[in-house]
């Protein structure tokens, strides 16, 4: 099952790509928006397996917004991938990987035009997020896919200076600038994945690929991380988790390399779907 | 002008700390709940201004919550006094001080009780809060205190095995276990303070005062955090900032000294309030 946000309205996804709105759908049980469909996931997903798609519209990538447009809290793990923790000349996280947010202002849908931060570096991170479906306090491992509403691509953008000014290595500022965090296309059920533990992903610059690598690689696999994180903090259903990028980042060539202005990122996630973001120098560009 | 969080409904309070409901003050106008009236706190403050308190009633500071209870983003920054930046073995940020987040399920009212996590090191760092008023993007220094709502005490917890666990040092985490946010007791405007820009704070544990500074000691100032912050996110209406910690936490200390089980915390802010934790080690005591 596939749920997206389109113009802000939940639309329910047919095998063709196109879609029902969810509020006329369902008689006004569930939507127009969709962080309410989070408070009441398990209903919502009952209600979708067997609603009536008759009457789905086509609509366009562009009125797509990320698949959860208000989430209380956007947490971001970082090095969960030996080779990038590796690339980044960092040891491999044993106990707990670093975890920081992306500020709620970063937050976009999948195909946007982003503004390079004057005078930065900025690199690409794709990676498997998580749309938390359920209120997640202490809870273990084995049961954590319980919790989860689906998956979807995000690109952890980051620009490198900022985030590596200061005294101490930082993560969340860098990573936060307007439209830092793409989330999309929509979000996929987990049992509507290949294998939700196994995903390959990747991304292109400019057509080359960069970045490619599987979950299966992933330190802290999807359920571990939920564990860890419920452990500290509550996770709220429609809160997104940012779970780690592979190896390949621009901060780990030999030469650097950093996105320019008029090059094209492509992020990918098998069986979920793809981001598109065009890079500009300036808003008016 | 002091507003108050009372049971999840503004209160704007008297000279004599009773308060009155603001819907009913202003016939619906504004209220019952505080956020809308971040969204119109121009509005609001010009109505509170001249708003007749007749009918004035008391209130416990049991019913107190945190006077932004639903913050689209709480920003958090590290190391912005020198004396703590030293004792915490870092240098002094120049550029940029590092900008974590404590996350949303850390948040509550002024005075509670605080379950220290197990096997863990807890401690305190008082600091001033603001709370922002308007929505800020590229503003400067000069004109930042426009954007501010008004100020709170704030207690930025944090476990220091969680926070120091890892390859890189985090923030986020190890300071956002249940309850590490207290902020309170009300929010005072900025006007209703003896200098915004030179407050004296601390804490005392167990009656013993363990941090004393002055805000005017500030690496970045209220102002110039504003500034440098909303040049890279975009600050919404109700969003909270915790602006750094003086010296004197249990951390820096010879020898070092974390908070017990039974222990209370008193913080506090010239002008504006104070806070009260105490901490238990099992929610069942």
């Amino acid at each position: 099952m596939r749920l997206a946000n389109v113009d802000g309205r939940a639309v329910l996804l047919t095998a063709d790509d196109r879609g029902v709105d969810v509020e006329s759908a369902s008689g006004g049980k569930f939507g127009p928006g969709l962080p309410a469909i989070y408070e009441d996931w398990k209903g919502f997903h009952s209600w979708a397996e067997s609603a009536d798609t008759a009457g789905a519209i086509t609509f366009s990538r562009a009125q797509l917004g990320s698949p959860s447009p208000a989430p209380r809290q956007i947490v971001a793990v970082g090095l969960n991938y030996r080779e990038h923790a590796a690339e980044s000349g960092f040891a491999v996280p044993d106990r707990l990987p670093p975890v920081f947010t992306k500020f709620d202002s970063s937050l976009s849908g999948p195909d946007t035009r982003v503004v390079l931060p004057p005078g930065g570096n900025t690199d690409w991170e794709v990676e498997l997020v998580v749309v938390i479906g359920a209120r997640a306090a202490g809870i273990d491992a084995t049961e954590a896919w319980d919790y989860v509403a689906g998956l979807a691509v995000g690109q952890d953008l980051s620009e490198r200076i900022s985030q590596l000014a200061g005294p101490a290595p930082q993560f969340s500022l860098g990573k936060s600038f307007p439209g830092f965090a793409p989330v999309g296309p929509w979000l996929v059920t987990p049992d509507s994945v290949p294998d939700k533990d196994d995903l390959e992903l990747g991304c292109a610059l400019d057509g080359e690929v960069v970045q490619q690598g599987r979950t299966r690689d992933l330190i802290f696999p999807v359920a571990e991380l939920l564990s860890k994180l419920s452990n500290t903090i509550v996770l709220y259903p429609g809160d997104l988790i940012f779970t780690g990028t592979p190896a390949g980042v621009g901060q780990g060539r030999q030469p650097q390399r950093f996105i320019k202005p008029g090059e094209t990122l492509r992020s990918w996630i098998e069986g979920i779907g793809e981001l598109n973001q065009t890079f500009i120098d300036s808003p008016e560009a």
